[in-house]
């Protein structure tokens, strides 16, 4: 298996993630030949070999890169040689089994959507993160790669997000709900409506809607959202989080450290920055988005993610779902 | 001054609501003469009496109350005598200068439009509830009484929201923003993006788009937000606190105290069921949403706020803004 990293997306970029990258190899997790680091040959060879990287990784020399402020199609339109696409290229090309991005996410998910494509019956890409609650992790999809979603966008993230939950939370028979502003069904926008209708005949255990002060007390495992929703959901939560742990310490030391703890538990690492990434789902390929504010000790963990996306076949059983829905059912055919 | 109290409304009806009621009497901050309770006459009085009030407020006898799952609209048609209807129009002929309403949101907010009708020029009524970030309170706009609204109602929201923000909140120029998934201008949806070319040329000082993660951290005293949106924003905190909060007292008590005193300090109470209420802006009266779970320490904070609501003008200052912005501009013939 090989993973391809891309090397000058994000804020940290690329010292933090040669930095990971290091780690990765230096612990053993990773071999050599498992990674195929995309970004400026005598920046990786010089920094990993500082590093103590003595066996250098396989290397894709680009020097261009999609900024996080750039407008993604614009990007990737001015720079054919931009360290993402080169990324899903080598995906696409079968040089690497996968890959994880700390860049511009949009870029990210256009590189992906239109060098991959999407996987047999799937129409939209969605964004998978795992978040902890009281009863253990749960995935929330949408996250923003659509925030204008259909119907049956919708429908298929509770399918694909069965998928995911069942492959890499270890989850059997995983709970879906459908994010939504009222309990009760007939609540929200046509769109949650219709959504609601879908996934009712949908073959997943289907729970209805959950509202967000819900959200963390274990009544999902897989919580569907449209894009828009899920990608403020996550960074309210994100910013809450960051702004509460900051007031908790100004407070007591103790309380910061609790705080920081409990945190640590939500986002599987004691900072967002640290979390491995979220999964992008439904292309035909294997990819991880990282937070853009990752530093060095987000890259390992992203790594591990990746490798689990693959190991666990998250995309050959999205495919089989898709298809015995679409077997089952006209509710696809929007 | 007069305020109306809905007794019946809320999952801890009558009997915290009348606790509440108490304390504001026996405290001596609201006299007798001030308030206007409607629910079950004979329990009122005898729960009154127990509690030890020996003057007794207005009482306006009732039976019926929308329960909190019923559909507003159904339940506002078979149950003329509900508790918040009565509410509304001890308002509207003027026997009470505001209410106050525990209950069912949707019927208070279905009530109040329709049996107050709008201030001169709004076209749809807005929740505005107060949180506290990191340079203290600001106002969150709508909360969802609107869910699907259009770009003319998000411009509104601005201005009454900058109108709440200098009466309530004491803060001269309030600094006005946009809830979106992204910082920069041309982000998000056809509606965010109409709203935004609104509020640009809006009399007050608009500062941008505002995302979810940058919420506490002071750049905004008023955030503009589709009702969907805002809704789920504020119960997604809600949940949160409540989650961490639990977390962090079973990781350690100091954790747990140090972490609760923080979301005091955010709610303006420790515990979000503490909160006054939100304050149900655009609609000709002066009506308070407290939290359907409050319990009787809730009463008074809410009493207070609908008190300062009325006595700071804050719809006359929004009717004079409306009033402003039509004459200067195009913006509001939508």
């Amino acid at each position: 298996m090989r993973i391809a990293v891309d090397v000058l997306g994000g804020d940290h970029a690329p010292d933090e993630i040669l930095k990971g990258v290091a780690e990765a190899l230096l612990t053993g997790e990773f071999a050599a030949d498992e990674l195929l680091l995309v970004g400026p040959r005598p920046i990786m060879e010089q920094q990993l070999g500082e590093l103590g990287v003595e066996s250098l990784p396989h290397l894709l020399h680009t020097e261009q890169v999609i900024e996080g402020h750039e407008k993604p199609v614009e990007g990737l339109r001015s720079k054919p040689e931009a360290s993402i696409v080169l990324c899903v290229g080598a995906v696409r090309e079968k040089k690497a089994d996968g890959l994880i991005a700390f860049g511009n996410t949009g870029a990210t998910v256009a590189a992906a959507t239109m060098g991959l494509g999407m996987l047999p019956g799937i129409r939209r890409p969605g964004i998978a993160v795992v978040l902890h609650g009281r009863q253990g992790p749960f995935t929330l999809l949408d996250a923003g790669a659509n925030p204008a979603p259909k119907p049956n966008h919708l429908f298929q993230y509770g399918l694909m997000g069965a998928s995911f939950a069942s492959d890499v939370l270890g989850i059997e028979q995983p709970r879906v709900a459908l994010l939504n502003i009222g309990g009760e069904a007939g609540k929200g926008s046509p769109l949650l409506k219709e959504a609601y209708a879908l996934l009712q005949e949908a073959p997943v255990q289907f729970n209805g809607n959950i509202e967000g002060n819900h959200l963390f007390f274990g009544e999902a495992d897989v919580v569907v959202a449209d894009g828009f929703a899920g990608n403020m959901v996550l960074k309210v939560v994100e910013g809450f989080a960051e702004y509460l742990t900051g007031r908790a310490t100004e407070a007591s030391r103790d309380a910061g450290e609790g705080l920081r703890n409990t945190i640590r538990q939500l986002f599987g690492a004691a900072d967002y920055a640290e979390v491995g990434g979220a999964s992008l789902l439904g292309v035909n390929g294997t990819v991880l988005i990282g937070h853009g504010r990752s530093k060095a000790s987000a890259v390992l963990p992203a790594l591990r993610a990746v490798r689990k996306d693959i190991e666990k076949g998250v995309n050959r059983h999205i495919t089989e779902r898709i298809a015995e829905s679409q077997g089952n059912s006209a509710s696809t055919s929007a």
